[in-house]
């Protein structure tokens, strides 16, 4: 994965991107430990291009993962460590939550 | 727009996201009245949708806009006080960026 400081490189449009937004419930409750998990695991799976995470101190999140097509998507999505995840974040980490599957068409940029 | 502590509501898909991810340089200069500024003027555009924004202490950033549609979009890109915005942008407020043009077609969530 790429370090904090840097911004995720992915290929030349058409990819898919994850957009996972979230509102953090107080205290951490084994979630910090979880999340760098998941960003172990998922960067393992095949169609993986990338991600780029942000968190507010006030507890608003955006992470977006890009990946190269809607199967890669899938597969990671039902691993099982992951479904573990989802459950947790359901029930306790996150006070609200969305998760939006989206086609990237263009992209531009300055790195 | 929506408060710090809360997250966008947008209708069912499709609609249009803009990934916008960016690592700040030092130093305020102008950034948080412009920032600020283009959300209050961007909003007001026909077809936007809403939009979620988190930055990190060490600068990494990323804000999500939603939209109908990619007319919207380019309306908005070419709007005067933006552009202007975004050549503070690539000459002096981001390190890096890169901007990502998606259509969202699922999402799913807990509110």
């Amino acid at each position: 994965m790429n370090s904090p400081t840097s911004l995720a490189r992915t290929p030349v449009p058409p990819y898919y991107a994850v957009i996972f937004t979230s509102l953090r419930n107080a205290g951490d409750h084994g979630y910090a430990a979880m999340s760098d998990r998941m960003v172990e695991l998922g960067s393992g799976y095949a169609g993986f291009l990338g991600i780029d995470s942000a968190r507010e101190a006030d507890g608003k999140g955006i992470t977006v993962s890009y990946w190269r097509d809607e199967a890669s998507i899938l597969a990671w999505k039902r691993d099982a460590e992951h479904q573990k995840a989802q459950r947790g974040g359901r029930e306790s980490w996150y006070a609200a939550y969305e998760v939006r599957i989206a086609k990237v068409e263009r992209a531009y940029g300055k790195m």
